[in-house]
């Protein structure tokens, strides 16, 4: 017999992996590369599947989390949710087979997508410890609950069933998953419990209570009984379609026309411009989709990409709320007491690759919140916390690739993670999430994605700025205050003291010196309510009319009153403003906003501007930003001009330097008058 | 009919879904996140696949790699190797189908071992341009080359082949594959020009071209014509091998008897460790593999990690060696002459999971780098160079958790990548790789990956702190040199004018001064071979008997010859020794090292150490380490003792602080002398 040759050598070594196979070899890629981890991701993938299980039938979501230990690394994790439990015909394949589910191919924003994550756990608990899964598993119309014990046969990736019972279960609907692994349990940084920790803070609905190995039980009580509104599923847009996945869709669409194609199959193609489509790409609108191929679908998909359409719907998505993310954040901090919360930056729904995502971003400073280190990063994907891979996460990339400096933070070199007292929370939501693997610990590297997170941050990191440059500027002046309050009655004293009259009213001095317009908020939760009294007094040596704006959230907007009413609102983007009486020299006037009793609200909830004065001469608001589209007064406008020519006349604001023997002289002729 | 419950819903929905479906989908985990990647993904998934079947066949690697721009993001790439070429009824399955391969079950480093990556650039070319793949191949014993064109299947992960055809084709045997996607070119970092820059360094015995879009070829022109010693197939080692794992192996064993399954189907399992594991798990040596289940099972497994095994063969591993990291990073570190380069470190092959794996680092420093920006981190993986996910690997937490301020270089916090004009090369050879995702770019945390990647750096960085003290300690004492050369001559001449005597000769007080045992070594290249001059000078105010020690790489040691012939060697460590002649003070022994011409070597490969004198009277040489087993000759031991005591008795050394006045005494007394 002929030897055979290396051509045929190596071909007599090809085979198939089976997928099952490939993952049991590299079981780092889901997330089981060491023992801590692999409890992690065990107990992540069966909470996961319980939330998206009870919000699709509609449940608010009670996921009970049991971990105990058999032996030196051993343990138990058994996850129980009230779900709509799984017909006895679909467990196995549910838990016992990779690459199957019901969610990948539903347009929709969900925590599972893969279809792989609960039958990973099952492989490598089988894998470490070859003890079966234990799944019970009860449906509303049914009496009794199914449990099943199986295992996966890795080679035909497959599930293979041991046992196969009925039992009664408390429960009018639910599923358990039970494994015995080879982990470790810890508590702190990447452990079961900070997972569960974070997956409260953005998913207020749910009740989840974990009981650790040595009996301890912890309860993360649900902060709101309503469910967020349901992800529907949605058609693909044609936005980052690529000329495959048209094909595919073409193939596979059963509509008669290209036109109706256009109009029912895809999302966002409006009458008019599935006409300017078909024009651009020179197809007919009554030819069969199937047969738009080679160069017509190169240039359907042109057309698709080049003729504007409705952009896409973020019906998919089920994003946290800026309310939320607040409450959250402030939950989890507690102790902590940030100074500043910026208000939460929530970014239109965007497209890539044909999928609907959108960025929702929380920035907190201050306050016991360290500030020697690198800003704490809370990353979310679909409400589920990524705790694993930060270096590798676009999320991490996105802010290390600000100028954060910009914003008032502590930044080596204008790049890398920010230093501060701050916590920067990001949630991407999307109906497919580019995730770097199939642990789902990193979201990949992508252009549009990263333009609307950037987008995102800097949105929030303006508010940081504007805080910090308030804050510096507060000190300024309150320092200055000090500094003149001090000073000056010792000037008059002396000053009287060696020309034998009286200490004068020093008053209208301290008001020259100062230059300034102060407005004051306050927050006092009384019985009755949340009052907010604000106060705003004239330091300035000549009589000012002012205009006073305010923007707080517009949920805050809804429950809020005001007293007096207001001159302008608009109650949508959260603003209101009043004309204030003309305010002499030392003047002041009050106003109070009010809310019901229990309000969440803080003095940072409002951002103060002012016209009709130049930005030098006030404290505690700033100038009116450009996009307020308000139509001033006139007695204002002219206020504006005056303000604007005297800044220009004096060049820099008195602020800046306190000239005592003007103050003394001043005192002088206030005394003569 | 009644309407079906929530639970039958959702079970309508659940499907399976194909892998190649699965990857279509989230192309991302794939590498192909963006145009960029996607271009150097592809070409590297091609080259790879090249260099591992030319390897395989034992043929030196020839790869062409050609880039052409079809439109604005629309490239083709064709790599053709050398290799022996497909069989025709393999073609369809090696291209067009994932987790499809030779080398996933085979233990042995290779480059491919997941059987996706050239299927998957298949799939991303039709993904977005929807052409297909053209892929030629001519096995040694066909005349003519196959040519298929071919596209996937995705629902099914088959092949779909479009047209077959012969061709004629120049070479004896080969592949070609071909492909258009959507892609972008760039040259610099992580592109496909970098990724072949890399490869050159690594794979020495490959010669790489490249045509880039505008038409310029560059030769990456092999280094050496020696094959890596090809790596051999190996039996799974029982260390770290799960319980799930065992179960499969004792399923498929097909020997008669458990005895015959350790010995024969596990690596390492001598006969007298088989016994001790069976008496352990308390097993007959006669029953059958397959029998063994449960309780037995475990206690197997027990045993076979508890009892002393053979060390897993690194027979399956094919290292890059010290001699060639060094040369690698020398051509590419060319213009930048580094000052330093450190030994090139090579770890003894450990085991993971079953896996024999080794960790080579090299480490250069200083010259041309730059000092003010993290050190440069070249990543490697059975000689392939990761380009993307740096913060994400393994290697880089190993590098980042290491506090390189004891080490000498520049690190905030002493955690994070260490700043400074360094390059630190890690090659990690496995059979199997734990890559965190099927990109293939960054390595898992792994506790025994991380403690070899751990002490393989500290034994570089050892080196590296060795030099950097011994380049301050010769500034320090170049510049005490100068100082002392400078003032004394001037206070000798002042004070000899002063009392009217002739200058005196100030070479003892120097001597006194400096106190130090100077060791110098030139590199002399001449056209009759490398000559290394070292001057040994006693600048002691004492006579020393000194035994110095040599420690060069054995690959030179081979290489080098003596003058005077050395008291003693030992080759394989590269060590030499000589006892030099009395040296009374101001007094200077010379001896040489020789090589043949055009060897590579400079003054960093030279470790000098010497025995007899105090660490702190010598300069260009250390005190000799503790694992040197050398018999000193008795004068040498009385020597040391007399300088133990000398140093004990004067505490700290004189170097630091110069006494003039203690200089201009001694001046005078000599004078008088």
């Amino acid at each position: 017999m002929v030897p055979p040759t290396i051509a045929q050598q190596l071909a007599a070594k090809q085979r198939e992996i089976s997928v099952a196979e490939f993952f049991e070899r590299n079981r780092q890629i889901l997330g089981f590369d060491n023992l801590q981890r692999a409890l992690l991701t065990t107990v992540k993938e069966g909470v996961d599947n319980g939330l998206d299980a009870s919000e699709e039938a509609g449940v608010l979501p009670d996921i009970l989390v049991e971990i105990s230990k058999e032996s030196e690394d051993r343990y138990r994790v058994a996850v129980t949710d009230n779900g709509p439990g799984i017909l006895r015909r679909e467990i196995p394949n549910v838990f016992g087979r990779l690459l199957y589910g019901s969610r990948f191919h539903a347009n929709r924003q969900a925590r599972g997508q893969q279809g792989i994550g609960i039958s990973a756990a099952v492989l490598y608990a089988n894998l470490t410890t070859a003890r079966p899964a234990k799944v019970v598993s009860k449906v509303e119309e049914e009496e009794a609950a199914h449990v099943l014990e199986l295992t996966i046969d890795t080679q035909k990736n497959q599930p293979k069933v041991l046992s196969d019972d009925l039992e009664l279960w408390d429960r009018p609907h639910g599923t358990r998953i039970e494994l015995v692994l080879k982990a470790r349990y810890v508590r702190g940084r990447q452990s079961a419990y900070e997972y569960l920790r974070g997956t409260a803070i953005v998913n207020p609905h749910a009740r989840l209570v974990l009981v650790e190995p040595d009996g301890t039980r912890v309860t993360f009580e649900r902060a709101t009984t309503d469910l967020p509104a349901p992800a529907k599923e949605t058609l693909p847009h044609p936005y980052g379609l690529e000329l495959g996945e048209l094909g595919y869709l073409l193939k596979a669409a059963k509509r008669p026309t290209l036109a109706e194609f256009l109009a029912k199959d895809l999302q966002g193609v409006s009458g008019r411009s599935s006409k300017d489509v078909l024009a651009r790409a020179r197809l007919r609108p009554s030819q069969t989709p199937g047969s738009v191929e080679g160069a017509d679908r190169e240039r359907l998909l042109e057309a698709l990409h080049a003729v504007p359409l409705i952009p896409p719907s973020a019906d998919g998505l089920s994003p946290i709320g800026a309310m939320l993310i607040k409450r959250g954040l402030r939950n989890v901090l507690g102790e902590l007491r940030p100074e500043f919360f910026a208000p939460p930056v929530s970014r239109p729904p965007k497209v890539r690759g044909g999928f609907p995502f959108m960025v929702e971003v929380g920035l907190v400073y201050g306050g016991g919140l360290p500030a020697d280190q690198p800003v704490q990063i809370l990353r979310f994907a679909n409400r589920v916390p990524l705790l694993f891979q930060q270096g590798a996460c676009a999320i991490t990339n996105a802010i290390a690739s600000m100028d954060w400096r910009r914003y008032g933070l502590d930044q080596k070199g204008g790049s890398g993670v920010p230093v501060g007292p701050g916590v920067i929370l990001v949630h991407v939501a999307s109906t497919k999430i580019p995730f770097t693997s199939e642990a789902k610990e990193a979201l990949a590297e992508d252009p549009e994605l990263d333009k609307e997170v950037t987008l995102a941050l800097q949105a929030a990191a303006r508010h940081l700025r504007t805080h910090l440059s308030r804050m510096s500027r507060r000190d300024f002046a309150s320092e200055k205050f000090a500094i003149i309050q001090r000073i000056l009655p010792k000037l008059a004293e002396k000053t009287s003291h060696l020309v034998g009259k009286p200490v004068p009213d020093l008053t209208p001095v301290i008001t020259r010196i100062m230059d300034v317009v102060n407005v004051e908020t306050q927050v006092v939760p009384e019985p009755t309510g949340v009052r907010v009294p604000v106060e705003v007094t004239n330091y300035t040596p000549r009589p000012r009319v002012l205009e006073l704006f305010c923007e707080i959230p517009p949920e805050l907007m809804a429950r809020a009153s005001f007293d007096p009413p207001p001159d302008g609102t608009e109650s949508e983007l959260g603003r209101v403003w009043w004309t204030l009486p003309k305010l002499v020299p030392n003047g002041r006037t009050k106003l109070t906003v009010k809310f019901p009793p229990k309000t969440e609200v803080d003095s940072n909830d409002f951002d103060w501007y002012v016209a009709g004065i130049d930005e030098s001469h006030v404290l505690g608001a700033d100038p009116l930003p450009g996009d307020w589209d308000v139509r001033l007064p006139r007695t204002i406008v002219e206020a504006s001009e005056q303000a604007a020519a005297e800044a220009a006349a004096t060049g820099v604001s008195t602020e800046e330097e306190v000239d005592y023997d003007a103050a003394e002289a001043s005192a002088h002729a206030s005394d003569e008058d």
